[in-house]
């Protein structure tokens, strides 16, 4: 059984978090057959944090973790910050395997994407 | 003559500015026959800004300019700072339409690229 853990920044905007909680609600919707459970957590600012996340997945029966960093560069967050919670993390679960996924920004769709919204 | 300005945050770290300035590059490769001209420029943070973007599309014969936010949530940036700095700027450039397109965060297409960078 399958998690994946959806991670933006978090804001003190409620609404910019409620749009990662959306969204999240939307991948459920087309990846449920991918994976079992689909959640956000957020780095900092709004709940979930990271580790809660992670840890809420195994509690509900994840035995292997996605985490998938909703961000468009690959700043210190995604390079160090996320990457370092989740190894202690990790730590505190050996058994269960704990991925990084590439971060949004890395994909290649993004620049057909960029080009849909901007000739509509 | 249409120009694409895509427009990021900016950073102090070069490399994430220069993520951007690829992704820009990328973007005239596949997009070169919808705008003659493909540019970007950043809120803060790093240059040009974003008047300075849009005038630089202007003096090379821009007759309209789209500004592609890209941002991931309709937070202030989106809401206000953007939508403020190209109402100076088009007040200075009365007779050249310049549309703000909608940003990045809100594309529908955003949830298949997650689930495709989960399951590589």
């Amino acid at each position: 059984m399958a998690a994946l853990l959806l991670v933006a920044h978090g804001s003190r905007r409620a609404a910019s978090n409620n749009e990662v909680r959306h969204l999240t609600d939307k991948l459920r919707e087309v990846a449920s057959d991918r994976f079992e459970q689909i959640e956000c957590a957020f780095l900092e600012l709004a709940e979930p944090l990271i580790p809660d996340g992670i840890t809420c997945c195994i509690n509900q029966g994840a035995d292997e973790v996605v985490v998938l960093p909703y961000f468009l560069s690959a700043g210190r967050h995604v390079s160090e910050d996320i990457p370092g919670i989740v190894a202690e993390t990790q730590a505190r679960y050996p058994n269960i395997p704990i991925r990084i996924a590439p971060y949004l920004g890395e994909s290649s769709d993004i620049v057909h994407t960029l080009l849909e919204l901007a000739i509509k």
